[in-house]
């Protein structure tokens, strides 16, 4: 991948979770929301046994989710205790009374952990336009326990058609970040909900997290996103909570660098275990680009590639037709020059200079039958490069979505 | 549809072929281009008995397949004598050597009708970074036998991964508009190429003929299509050689009106032919948007829920699951306000003024079922409206690209 990290500085934890870092706590129950029967668990708190500063990252769809509106109010005040989170209901499309039913979640989950409800934070993802079944809220939450072990469960928590949790801890200049997310649906890389918790116990700045957390998340999450693309409930969140002792991280120094390095790292981390894990996918697939003239371009070149479906199904069946990746490149709105194209793949040149290069289609067959296989593209106008990550389309991508709802 | 035709004046011809307008000519043959044996032809030449009036609608990819650039050159002086078509090898990405190709190809061709090669246009489609196997296509077109019957043979030939010809005409106004069609891979509608082949014995003036052909494209094949989102080769001709007889039809004047609409209902007919033979494809949807603040609105709108795989797989699996048209409408770029949307699929209201409405999910379901699928959405905004074309999404579409080059 494009970005080099501070190896020697930042460390992964193994069997790392969001409660890693010190002072959070976690708990989850199965409270069945989405009406069926299931082992794992779908509604879950975090609590920061102090508030945390936070920052978060909502969706840009339109038409948006209850407790995102929620969450963009109460953020602003820039400290949370405690996040409550389901799945198996988006709470989407239902009018005031979604809202009144985030608010209600919110309140319930305030009074189990104690603090304010001001203070609380919800996120839910699920069907769109059905409503929150409150009885089985207000009871799941009640049964909840919350332990310093248990981020795990809240990783397992937030799941939908995800196949596995996702979840990594780092440690960093004597503070620890960690994360969860949940993401499936990639053909439109973005059109599943995304959700993603990050915790540290670092103290950073309020001023400096709201910045270092949207930046994380634009060479992370949104590049195995459309930007602009999302659904009615994505969120990302980012608790501060200081239990490290460290002196708060202020903007410009160098542990605001290391900060925002360990911070990127999860956040990559998380997005590539989105990627490999797209509803049907069996492979991950980076896409690089280099020689754009402006980063915007590099990005949007990598993410037309990563979404086309012909180059998903293509890598699926694992045939060597990379005059695909050269239509993508040619239909993503940016200005690239055909006579100056190079596309590789799993390292193979394929296309040089808008020309094709003789290959062996069986090379690059196997080349593209590896678990993780690289695309790269080199547009030979300028510096600017991006990375985006997203999977394989197959059949069974279509088995899970032709049923989701029923 | 949306679209009201003067359907009195307007009469479809059974069996109809781009050779039913009088002075026209077709002729196929296989020619093993793609290098598999097939029974349906893969090269065909269109003539005009005498030069014809002509316009074209080509990709806006930034990479561009040979035969569009030779194309974009020789319509520029608006007389066309012949079209030489293949399919199974794209010529694009091929550097200078494709334009030589598609050059020579249009100088056997031009030599095989007896006409100057400037007057002969190419065009293409199938694999990219190939090159056109030259032998094959000299021999083949010395096998072409073309005859004022032939129409139909054109039409299968211009066929990829398409299951069935695409073909019309209409009587319109003492003359006759004639089009075949092909294009299949349907997720992103426009990503395989869209080719178009209209003919019109009618005598119009160029200027008014390059005006009606992009506006006509526009309400039909733009429609099953995500503008500027292109394919390589991507290519609409229309021919017209007025051997109709009758005045030359000029821009504003009810003999205009009547064309354009004869016309529109041509590549509207075709564009719902493609949107229903999509690759995988076992339903066509038709998404009408209405309530929109401008014609863009709407069209964006309704393009970003016929492109939407979770909604095109929900439909394939006849899943009641309106809350991703809503997500989808959210996300298209349009500035909807979710309190005055509203959403119904087969004619079953189920989303208003952003709130649920109470439903029989096995109606939604068994509306979800029929072979042409409707869905509405209201923006409540303002009085423009749009339609758009697809299909739904099956197990069967990625079978089909997982394994197209090999």
């Amino acid at each position: 991948m494009c970005y080099s990290f501070n190896v020697n500085k930042i460390e992964v934890l193994p069997s790392g979770t969001i409660t890693s870092p010190k002072g959070f706590q976690a708990g989850a129950v199965f409270a069945g929301i989405k009406g069926v029967k299931s082992e794992k668990p779908d509604l879950a708190i975090l609590y920061s046994e102090v508030p945390a500063a936070a920052a978060g990252v909502f969706t840009k769809n339109r038409v948006c989710a209850a407790p995102v509106m929620l969450c963009r109010q109460r953020i602003k005040a820039g400290k949370v205790s405690a996040v409550v989170v389901n799945s198996g209901c988006a709470n989407a499309c239902n009018g005031d009374d979604g809202f009144t039913d985030a608010a209600m979640m919110a309140e319930v989950a305030a009074k189990k952990v104690d603090v304010s409800e001001k203070k609380v934070l919800v996120a839910s993802t699920g069907v769109i336009g059905r409503r929150l079944p409150m009885p089985k809220i207000r009871d799941g939450i009640s049964r909840i326990t919350l332990a310093r072990n248990k981020g795990h469960d809240f990783a397992r928590a937030i799941m939908t058609t995800d196949t596995v949790h996702k979840e990594i801890a780092v440690k960093a200049g004597g503070y620890t970040v960690a994360g969860c997310a949940k993401g499936s649906g990639m053909i439109h890389p973005d059109m599943a909900t995304l959700l993603g918790f990050i915790t540290t116990d670092a103290a950073v700045k309020l001023e400096f997290l709201r910045k270092a957390l949207p930046e994380a998340a634009d060479i992370s999450f949104n590049m195995v996103s459309v930007d602009g693309d999302t659904s009615t409930n994505d969120t990302v969140l980012l608790l501060a909570n200081g239990q490290a002792g460290n002196p708060p991280i202020a903007e410009g120094t160098a542990e605001a660098m290391l900060f925002a390095e360990a911070l990127q790292y999860v956040c990559i981390a998380l997005a590539k275990m989105i990627a490999r894990d797209g509803e049907g996918a069996t492979r991950l697939i980076e896409v690089n680009v280099t020689g754009a003239l402006c980063k915007s371009d590099a990005r949007q070149v990598a993410r037309t590639i990563i979404s086309s479906p012909l180059v998903k199904s293509a890598v699926h069946g694992c045939d060597p037709n990379w005059g695909r990746v050269a239509a993508a490149a040619g239909r993503s709105g940016v200005a690239i020059e055909e006579t100056k194209l190079a596309v590789a793949i799993g390292g193979i040149p394929l296309l040089k200079a808008g020309r094709p290069l003789p290959s062996d289609e069986k090379k690059v067959s196997a080349a593209l039958s590896r678990s993780e296989v690289t695309i790269d593209v080199s547009l030979n106008l300028g510096d600017a490069s991006a990375t985006a990550w997203g999977c394989d389309l197959s059949e069974e991508y279509v088995k899970i979505n032709s049923a989701y709802m029923t």
